[in-house]
């Protein structure tokens, strides 16, 4: 799936690369969405529902993995959907805007001049953001983000809801609220809990949100890959050959 | 480099996913050589120099990281060359072969009709072996090789010393030898130490390789990488900022 989306010009090269960084991680949370993972999952679900201005944020990785959810999350939060590219081109900006208008978006955000305001500290072209997107947005839902990005966001004073397997990255450490899990894994369990709770009062939102601590969410999910990384090799070596 | 490579057809797209795994786990290596790869790597060291046919197996991803080094242990230790690929084509083929005799080999084997031999039990293009080399080979080292194939090796009764970042991939479980760590920290390392060896009798090379437990090396390993794990978390999540 990801080396079609290469060729397809939907993914740079160098995602695949983050991408396999991603499934080694994934390996060590065994490949499952976490007990602390799903506390981050409600807390953005009640973060995107109470948002003023939701924008999702969308890469060639993000749209090559899960574009049709990532378009219903949208619709159901009432969330802008934003191209932002680490390795821009007006052809792959195309491509990620074909893609999620398969998928059924209204309209995409980002796309060529549209993209005309800036992020601070950002230096990649990824620093370009759209005026009635990003730039004006509270939170901003950063599936798969590079870390220079995630810091310029939150200097500018916006809220990040990342989504990253690696606990130690840069985004991890920098976003509001982290959801250390594969990305295929999360959307369509954001969907879920956002459609459980929209019913409930604004209130419950807000403490849902001022309850949740990212510190200590991560590091329960990183206490998680120790564990699973000592199961793992106690098992794994049983089977190996002797060399005598 | 990798990315450069792709683009010369030396690596395959799927080699940059690959890539990106070892990123991660070479993360949570500290990214530098353990003192147990360290023994895996004097083991390596003396069963190539008292091997009686050394091969070393090479694909897109060793070619583009450190054809030099491989080609100088090539001739260090009387190793032959051999192009061997997952996603075997003419002209990647060619193209790594390229690469290796500007490097300065005399003699690259596997490629074309050279590679006329099967292994057993691998269905991918890699079963296709060159019986001047790896058919008849003793000891063969395959850096970043993958698991059916390494598997496919044993059952032949071949000595594999592989290189692989992820301790518990089935390659590092399924090898005689397993180093590991990075290759561009590897391949140096055992260039240093066969220099050092080869002017040992060759009952003491011997005794290095009697002695040496792979299985005990794996779980050393992995142990590191637990202690890094554990260690980067309570270093990573101090830096985070609150939500609240």
């Amino acid at each position: 799936m990801m080396i079609k989306a290469v060729e397809k010009k939907v993914v740079a090269p160098a995602g695949l690369i983050a991408h396999g960084r991603g499934e080694a991680f994934d390996y060590l949370l065994g490949e499952e969405t976490t007990l602390p993972s799903m506390k981050a999952i409600k807390a953005a679900s009640a973060a995107l529902l109470i948002a003023k201005q939701p924008v999702i944020s969308i890469n060639g990785n993000a749209a090559a993995l899960c574009s049709s959810e990532l378009v219903r999350l949208a619709k159901i939060t009432g969330s802008k959907l934003e191209v932002n590219l680490f390795y821009r081109t007006p052809e792959r900006e195309l491509a990620i805007e074909h893609i999620l208008k398969e998928a059924g978006a209204d309209e995409v955000l980002g796309i060529g001049e549209a993209a005309s305001a800036r992020i601070e500290e950002v230096f990649s072209e990824r620093r370009r953001v759209d005026p009635r997107g990003i730039f004006s947005a509270d939170w901003v839902f950063i599936p798969l983000e590079d870390g220079d990005r995630t810091e310029g966001l939150s200097k500018m004073g916006k809220k990040t809801i990342a989504v990253d397997l690696n606990p130690l990255s840069r985004t991890a450490q920098a976003a509001t609220i982290t959801i250390v899990d594969n990305l295929i894994r999360v959307v369509p369990l954001i969907i879920s809990e956002t459609e459980k709770l929209k019913t409930e009062p604004i209130q419950k939102l807000k403490e849902v949100i001022s309850t949740y601590d990212n510190r200590r969410i991560l590091s329960e999910v990183m206490l998680v890959m120790e564990q699973n990384l000592r199961s793992l090799s106690t098992k794994g070596v049983s089977t190996n050959e002797d060399i005598k």
